[in-house]
Order: C-alpha cells, then structure tokens, then sequence
C-alpha cells in the first residue's frame, strides 16, 4: 500500500495531538498540519494567568514551536495557512497562504478536523472596535496584555459569567482594575454550580471588589475616552475595555459543507473512534461533541482532557491503516475545577436538573467539612455536594467548593462516577486521614455517609 | 427479648465508635464502654503536631469527654477502669477501679473488644526512666511536651524511622531541637516507599537538620545530665529524651485468655462481620487483621481508616439482635500518607516486593512531573511510581512524594485498586486540568501511560 498522506486541519491543542498520535502509529505517513494562526500547541487554560501577569511571557505558553513540532513528533507543519476548501470524496484540501495570499489544492487520503470553536459574541454592533476582545486564540491574550498596558484602563466590562468571566475579572483584579461582570442567568457560574453553593462564590468575588450585575448587555457606544456598555434594565457603564466570555460555538462550517453532519448539540457527530459520516474524515478537539458516560448522552464540552483524548483516538485511527484494533474514546464524566480567587470550584458528573432531565429519580446533599483536621493549622472549609439516585444510591455527580482540595476531591470521584458506583461505595472507601492533608473523615466520605440515608432501602 | 447488655472494651478511638454504633442499632441496649485512661475518643495521629506546638492544648485533640459521649452518643462510659477478666462463656467482665481499687464482675450478652494497641519497645533495659517515652496514648503526648517545656533538652534521640519516628523528629525540630533518629533497616520509612524514592525523604530530612544513622540502639544509660545510647555500631550517643517509636503490637493478652483466637500477624482474627472465634465477642480497631483488597490477604495495619471502619462494622452488628443484614467491611487498600516537613508521602495498595510475594507478576514505574501546569507560579515536582500486573496490566499499588497534591492523588487511586482497575483505565481518566490545580495531564495519567508500555500485549 502506497504511503498516506493524512491532512490534520487546526493547530491549537487536539491537532498538533492528532497529527502527533497520527505519525505514531503510522511513521511512513506524510502527515501535514495546517493552521491559520501564527502559533501551534498552546495552552489556552493558562490565557487568564498571562493577562495577570503570573505568567509573564506569552512564549512560556507555546508547547513546541512548528520546528519543535516537526523533529520531534514528525510531520509538517503549515503555519498561516487557512483551509478554505475541504472535499474528502475527492481527497482534496484547498489552502490559502494567508502570508502570500496563494490558493493551492493538495491530495489527501484521509482528514483529521481540528477545527476547535470560537467565542459566542452577543448580538449586537459595535463589537469590531480596538478595546473590545473576545478570549479565545493566544493573539486575543496578548491583544488583552498589550492593551492594558499601553492605555491607562479604568475599568473592564465582563460579558458573561462563566468560568472564563471569573477567571478574567480574576485577572484583570490582579492589575487593581476595576471590573464589572455582566451575567444576565441566575449567577455565576451557573451552569457549573447549583444555587446552593453559588453564594460562596458570589461572596469572594464581592470581596476582591468584582461587581456582578445580573443583566445582558445590548448596546456599545465608543467614544475618545472610551466605551459605555448599556444594559437591558437601563444602565448606562463607561469603560475602557469589553471582554466577551459567553461560551464558544464550534466550528464546524467547512465540515458542513463537505457533507459532514453536526449533532444536536451543533458539535459535530463523532462515533467513539471519532469518525464522522464520512469514511475517511475523523474529527477531534473543540469540534466534536463527545459522550458523557453517566447517561450516555451527547455533550458540547469543549475542555481541553476531552480535546486530548479525542484527539489521540482520531489520529491513531486515522493513522493505523486498518491494522489491529481501533482505539476508542470513552467518554467524559465532565470532570472540571476553576480557581475563582481563594476558592476551588470544581464539578464533575450530572447537576441535579440535568440529572432529572436525563431520567433519573435523583437527589442532592450538601455537607460542610474540612480539608484539613479542623484544628490542624491551615485547615479551610469545604463544601461537598453529592447528585445521587434515590432508588440504588448511584452516584452521579459532584460540585465542591472550598479553599484547599477541591479539585482533587472531585478527581477522586471520577473512576466512581465512571463505573457507576453507589455513595455507599464512596462511604465506604479507605480514603487517607493525615491531618495536615485530610480529616479522620474525609469530606467526600462524610457527604457520602448523609447521601446514604437519603436513598431508599 | 430482653434488654441486651454489650460491654465494649477500650476507649480511645474504635471504642467509642464502636459503642455509638451499637447504640444507634438499638436504642434499647445497654451499652457500657470501659476504658483504664482518663479520657476517650481522642486523636492519636493528631499527637505530633501538639507536640510540635502546632496544635496549642491538649484537650482539642479529645473529640468528646465521657459526659459528652453519654449525652450525645448514648451508653455509659467508664474511664479509669480496668478490664482485667473476660469470660464470654458465662457473659462475664471483671473489671478493676483504678481510682479506689475495687474490682467487680458484671454480667454482659456481648462483648466488643477495641484493645488497641502498644508500642514495639526494644529488647534493651532502662526503658522506664522519665525521660525515655513512647508515642502511644495521650498522656505519652502530654508527658513529653511537658518534659520539654520543663527541662533543658539539647538533643533527643528517636528509636525508628517509620511514620511516626519521622513525625516526631519534624515535631521536635519545630522546637529547635536537635534530632538523631536511629533507623536499622535499609532507610526512613522503609516499609511505606520503595528505596527509588527513598532518597527524596532522606534530602528533606537532612535539609532540616535531622541526623539519621543505620544503627540500632543496644543500651541506654542515665546520668544526671541526661542519656547515653549506646548502638550496634559502637556510637555512644548523648542526649537529654529518647523516644520510642518502632511500630505497635496488638493488645490480645485478655482476648487470648478468653480463647478468642489470633491470626498469623499476631492480631486477633476476624471475619468481614468483626466476629471472632466466639460468637458473643467482636473486634475491631489496632487490636485485629484486616483483609487487603487487592489479594485478600490478612495484614496488620493499625491505622486510623481501619480502625474507625471495622468499629462500625462491629457496632452495628453486635447491636443489631440477628435483624437484618449484618455490616460488612470491605477490607483495606492501605491508603496512608505522612508529611515529612515540606513533603507529602504517600502510598496505597502493594508495594513492588510485596506484590510480588502475593504472587502477581508485577513491575514498577517512576515518573516525574508537576503538580500544577509546570510555568503556574506554586508548582512543585510530584513523583509518581505505580506497581502494576505485567500480563493486564491490573493496577496493583502506588508511592506519591512530592510538596504538594500526593494524598489526595492517593486517594483516586483507591476506588481503583479496590475495583482490580487496569493502568489502562487510570490512563483514560478524564482528571481536571486547571492550571493552578492539575497540569493538562495529571501525574497519575502520565504514570499511567507509561506503565501502558509495559504491559504485555
């Protein structure tokens, strides 16, 4: 058989994966990455944490360099390059070089789509202005960096509450700017908590100054001076700077006009060996929707953990010639935490209504305990919330909010919520007591132990 | 039925568990907890870090006096009182008042036996002079902080480099105190870390100003300004307090009067229900074996966990009256963690000997990673080194150290190793990634994708 060309198109997080995982498993292969942007291998996590300045340089966040890319995990790498064309039927790419403004069309036998997604914007005019940013790529961090420094910025306007919202009003307090966030839903990260913990993170963030509105923004108007957001309730703001964190959509136009279907979510449809409708079309990353193992149900979740492994099952698919067996991706239990200032906020599994959505005669606990011994030094709160079933007691999901082991608490509980374990399991586990590290029970445990009672015998 | 009467013997902290429990399976019962100490329920892993100052009074490691416990847990407490006959044949307890002396039999259906356990002391003479202690019991805490607060101590000498030796001699060198702990086996926490990682423990040790020698102690002499040990080795070593910290013995002596029968580790044998031989007596806490998950093996390990687990267990089914299903404890993976000053320690399940005695075709694998995304400001370097079966790959253990995020990573190791998890399934993991918490893939997934490669296919 004769050599494989393998196109991979996108080069943020899953391509370069996927090209990477592509050459892998098959060395002879010619494997060509194309991406727009002037950058490949970024970690767009760490974006907020460069605007604060915790991590300086914006170089500290690019993995490996197109060079780094190509001797070290093979392949070719085509930066500023843009994929205007894509028609598998007929194995052919059309690429404009965005440096010289050439088209050329190249002949591939099989296409890994890494297209990832963009931000959502609002719906309204005046968003193209200067000091308007949107926070996706690494060229909208350093646009962000850039500008705070150059302007003397009063003030930023959030649009949208989210993860990103906070960690950017984050952020931008960091530089002792004030900021407004505008988030018109129930709360801050309100697709990420319930409301019974939501106060926790309003009161941080009240406390480092953040000012929350809950209302949508629905005009700009710029000005010498600066930019007056006006709000559906009739509130008039000035500011020097608007970021826009409403979510991201997933680009999946090129794939749509190859033929190549989107789910219900939008996201394209992916099997779990990440093939399209298409038999020699793979798709990965920020594009795809993905499983969530609990219910079985297709999810937009465009998180970098599910950006890698999707990304790793499509190259070594496309890759693998047919020889041995497919890898499989196996779905995601939503696992995620965000550092909202002092506080861990992390979540994993089913919220309780989307529990109930998904048919599940549930029920939520809430405990407050320790990270640590009570009385050991450092010891901070922590909130546990436990989604389980009422009739056999299976665990479904978690949200934890606290100032110390948040996070890897949640980790705990994904190999359980995976293999659809009970919170009698989860009581039952010999989980580490140290002080300094842990209470004689941990928390997970004491909110396991109250889960247990609500479940019908 | 009548009312049932259970005595449970022992009161330091699977006594008291033991006893609440069995009152809450009914409420009718007499339940009588009989300790010879003055205080009960109280934290023995706490006692370092009281010792160290870090933790101020004594009486906030005592969950709950013996007033308390009546009130809020029910039965009655004895403190002070010796058990110093068993004869569950004829449901009898004798029991000695340490206050005034008397000694009285008292009538019970059932027994709980939570006898603890003691310190290993060494085979030498002088171990009962006042400046020579153990780290058992709360007044050992208390009569060592109070030696040290009362006398001129310039250096103490600790016998053993297990857990507690190493908590001890961090507790003593917060008292800028110098240190010499004697440790005859191959290295500190030898029976807790394969030597791969020793070396990390033995540099933070020495970091710190603790001298570790490979010698045992053969002799103690007293003189007025203090001891000398004299060791194997011919050192003759001069200080002004000598602690014992070389591991602990079951208390069996009145369970083996009273023909309860012991197991190969020299602990009282028990069955998943706490039953001994007999069938009015249970066991639980330091003074029993429990089973380890992974190769249901009987072991002995008197560390909290169990203790507070197998206590339930007990409690629950010698209240219970034959109603029901009886309580079953799962057994242990042996989960523990220690600080070693800046470091955490941690381990769970096999060690790579220990898994090969058990008959598993097993290796190992060390990485070296982060414990955060590595350019986050906080990262620190994590070790991570998994024992795994060669043929499937079936996670059998695993060692952690680093300064930060090894306990709660041992602890998402648990529900896997008790479900016979491959690293495969750890590799697949969809763990947090969020720059301050968890770099993009965790230690344990980078652990785990290279202990894939070793797998036998």
């Amino acid at each position: 058989m004769a050599r494989q060309r393998i196109a991979v198109i996108g080069g943020v997080a899953s391509g370069p994966a996927a090209a990477a995982q592509a050459h892998r498993a098959d060395p002879e292969a010619d494997v060509v990455l194309f991406e727009q942007g002037p950058h490949i291998s970024y970690g767009a996590c760490e974006m907020p944490y460069f605007v604060a300045g915790e991590i300086e340089r914006a170089e500290t966040l690019v993995m490996l360099s197109p060079e780094q890319f190509e001797k070290t995990r093979g392949g070719k790498v085509k930066v500023g390059h843009r994929v205007i064309g894509l028609d598998p039927a007929r194995n052919r790419l059309t690429v404009e070089n965005l440096d010289s403004g050439g088209v050329s069309t190249h002949r591939f036998d099989k296409f890994i789509l890494a297209l990832g997604a963009r931000p959502k914007m609002p719906d309204i005019d005046e968003m193209d202005a200067v000091n308007v940013f949107a926070m996706r790529t690494l060229e909208d961090a350093v646009g962000i960096k850039a500008y705070l420094a150059d302007y003397d910025v009063k003030h930023v306007v959030v649009l949208g509450g989210g993860y990103v919202g906070v960690e950017m009003a984050e952020a931008i307090r960091a530089r002792q700017i004030r900021v407004t966030i505008l988030e018109p839903g129930p709360g801050l990260l309100h697709t990420y908590l319930d409301s019974d913990l939501r106060p926790l993170v309003d009161a941080v963030v009240q406390r480092h100054g953040v000012i929350v509105r809950h209302e949508r923004a629905i005009a700009l108007e710029h000005h010498p001076g600066g930019t007056v957001v006006s709000t559906d309730r009739g509130e008039r703001i000035g500011c020097q700077m608007v970021l826009v964190t409403m979510g991201t959509v997933p680009n999946t136009e090129l794939a749509t006009q190859a033929r190549i279907r989107s789910g219900l979510t939008g996201a394209l449809a992916v099997d779990d060996q990440m093939r399209t409708n298409l038999p020699n079309v793979w798709a990965c990353g920020d594009c795809v929707e993905v499983e969530r193992i609990i219910d079985h149900k297709k999810i937009y979740l465009p998180l970098a953990p599910a950006a890698f492994r999707t990304a790793r099952v499509a190259g070594q698919n496309a890759g693998r010639r047919g020889r041995g067996i497919p890898a499989r991706f196996p779905g995601v239990t939503g696992a995620s935490a965000v550092k909202v200032f002092e506080l861990e906020v992390a979540t994993v599994g089913l919220k309780l209504d989307e529990a109930t959505a998904a048919g599940f005669d549930a029920f939520a606990t809430i405990v407050r305990h320790w990270s640590r011994v009570s009385f050991y030094p450092g010891a901070r709160p922590l909130h546990v919330r436990l989604i389980a079933e009422r009739r056999r007691g299976r665990l479904l999901g978690a949200e934890l909010v606290g100032e110390e082991g948040a996070a890897l608490r949640a980790d705990v509980l994904v190999p359980l919520i995976r293999e659809g374990a009970t919170v009698h399991a989860l009581r039952d586990l010999d989980l580490i007591y140290t002080p300094p590290f842990a209470p004689a029970l941990d928390p997970l445990i004491v909110a396991a132990a109250k889960a247990v009672k609500w479940v019908k015998a």
